[in-house]
């Protein structure tokens, strides 16, 4: 007997018949004797549906009143599945984040969460009853409706995990676990049973949105075992996500190959090479919200360096703007913007004592002529840019030199 | 200066553009110094859509669970009504029932309210806030979400008076006021600008359904001051409710003529004239959940009585069914059921010092050969049973006969 917390997102409840299939599953499992707790989001297109007749009613909607509107989507789902799971002869109670208490600060639209009570939870699940939770949405101490931001219904269930000790919390979506990269470039990608908590975070913030980033710092800091899985298939084992990394003999160098397709690529031409250049071309980026990844500084002739950076490429022609405003202040002699930039990242806690990595990633990428415009690397984490037309061709190579699609 | 407590129902609040309206008229009661505090109902339809969608997932859906779901449809109002008034530039706070605090009893899907939290209202009202609250829906000693049932925003609204002693609770609806009749059938039907609770009641349970009769019965119990108006029209006076008869020498003996088309007509014939019968015949039909209305019982021949009573047409089957199974038992001789039975009351608390009004109303009736089928009373009320196809021509004759077309 174990107890489990498990989350359900949007497309896997987004129709009556969808949340009755959740039933079915939650149902086996309470079967088998284990005690689960079931958070859940909005049915998928709810959540958007509310932002757009909020958006009629007022062009900038008050963020704690839009936090009111928009929790009613989850709140809907809840009374849903319970009422499914009674249809199967089942007891079930659903929760508010408010009904809970899920305290969060006052942070709306991005609120976070302070303190879970598991005690009535608890008091359910020793009666034998399912407990349902709305994921996404919390409640400030003045009793306000919050929300935790797009994606929050992770970040519930692994919170929710973490206050009731749960054996497990396990994520459905629509894939049935990570992968090595994404399958639909490099069709041998292979779905890895296990994987440590950073590399996840390393692989979800270079684009493979499987889980929340928040919600998987959540588990790792709480050591939650979380578990990546398909609610359209039964059976699979999905990804487990653990602390500890696996035996080191048996350990793979690389876990998998991230890429991110929407960058762009900023230079600033013939600066000036002394201190606080490079503050004063990303200073004025950084107040416009712009977030800017990769940055390299070079020196060229006549004492005068050349400044570029990466950033996602929707706010290219933003930071250009702004560049533009302080080309003189800062003496510069041109600007250039590249929108057509991909970036790669290998990723993996092997590499940590595999000091070979780098080299076979820029071999590979050589013996293919695709050149490296810009690098960056972390402990677990080797990312270059290149020219976007080279992405598939980059993936594809790296999975292959890699070995990838061998099971270790 | 007063406190006024606003009711907008489901269709005045039925899309984005109505709602933005609702708040320009809430922003001019406040520009003139009003605290207001507004209750809403779902956006028209929407009540019936998450219904429905219940339904889909569940043939039975768990009325707390229903309550969950339903009571979202007036949290997504209150928040948008916000945004609306933010938007005129007012500052405005929303109160789901729970936030509030109107604690109800457990009674899921119709709960009856017991007590009302005024404080935080009042800190918002004081420092020049609109409250907004959601209507409809409260919560129980245990942080269950309830609902009043349907048309329970009234309910809210006037409940809110009560606790708020607010100078008016102003019901804002689809038509303009309490009219003498229906203006459909009789066009010189005349507003009310004045009618007592207890007239309120016999009209809207006569079936002129401009307000939910908890509510009237509400507002009589606590001495709100009730107002009918149009959400649509501006300047209008409406009908106020008031506990007051209106100076006794301008009282009109009649204030209204209500009637209700669904009617229909069982009578049991040939049953042993002793006692008990008439509870044999109703007892049964009682527990079929099915209301009777007006009940006479004759004399026959051979010491055997007649047994006629009136009931909602849509039970009528019903009930022949359940007398079927006990006729034998009763001894009756047969059933008969008439569907084609309308209902037509003469209202006015003026009636208690007039005793003419009876007999001008069978006079008139007679006068246009219409036979009266039965007839009931009340201290402010004379129903009677008609052919359906009477309906009309009756309602006219007494709306003239009355001279209800001209104002007192």
């Amino acid at each position: 007997m174990a107890l489990i917390v498990q989350k359900y997102g949007g497309t896997s409840v987004g129709s009556p018949e969808r949340i009755r299939n959740v039933a079915r599953r939650v149902a086996r499992f309470h079967a088998n004797g284990d005690q689960v707790v079931v958070v859940v989001s909005a049915m998928s297109g709810e959540t958007n549906r509310l932002i757009a007749l909020a958006r009629e009613v007022a062009a900038v909607p008050s963020p704690r009143e839009l936090d009111t509107i928009v929790s009613t989507g989850e709140q809907v789902t809840i009374g849903l599945l319970c009422m499914a799971l009674h249809d199967l002869g089942l007891e079930a109670k659903s929760y508010t984040g408010a009904q809970v208490r899920i305290l969060t600060d006052s942070a709306f639209t991005k609120a976070r969460i302070l303190h879970i009570d598991d005690a009535p939870i608890r008091e359910d699940l020793n009666v034998g009853r399912i407990v349902v939770v709305a994921g996404f949405q919390g409640v400030d101490r003045f009793g306000n409706i919050t929300t935790l931001g797009r994606g929050g219904s992770d970040t519930t269930g692994v919170a929710l995990a973490a206050a009731l000790k749960a054996d497990e919390c396990q994520i459905y979506t629509d894939v049935d676990g990570v992968y090595t990269t994404d399958p639909r470039i490099v069709p041998e990608a292979r779905k890895l049973d296990r994987i440590t908590f950073e590399e996840m975070l390393e692989l979800a913030s270079q684009g493979s949105k499987v889980l929340q980033i928040r919600s998987v710092e959540f588990a790792g800091k709480y050591k939650v075992k979380l578990r990546v899985l398909s609610s359209f298939e039964e059976g699979g084992e999905g990804t487990l996500v653990t602390v500890e990394e696996t035996n080191k003999m048996e350990q793979p160098v690389i876990s998998g190959i991230a890429f991110n397709r929407d960058e762009a690529k900023i230079t600033v031409r013939g600066v000036p090479d002394r201190p606080g250049t490079a503050y004063q071309i990303l200073g004025p980026i950084a107040e416009a919200n712009i977030d800017v990844d990769m940055i390299i500084q070079n020196l060229g002739h006549d004492g005068q360096a050349n400044v570029s950076f990466t950033l996602p490429r929707n706010d290219c022609d933003r930071a250009m703007e702004v560049l533009e405003g302080v080309r003189e202040h800062i003496g510069a002699q041109s600007l250039h913007s590249d929108k057509n930039i991909a970036k790669v990242s290998v990723v993996g806690v092997g590499m940590r004592s595999h000091p070979g990595v780098a080299a076979m990633m820029f071999r590979t990428l050589s013996e293919e002529g695709i050149n490296i415009l810009m690098i960056s690397t972390s402990e677990i984490k080797i990312s270059v840019a290149i020219e976007e037309r080279h992405l598939e061709q980059a993936v594809k190579r790296l999975h292959h030199a890699f070995e990838l699609e061998r099971a270790k």
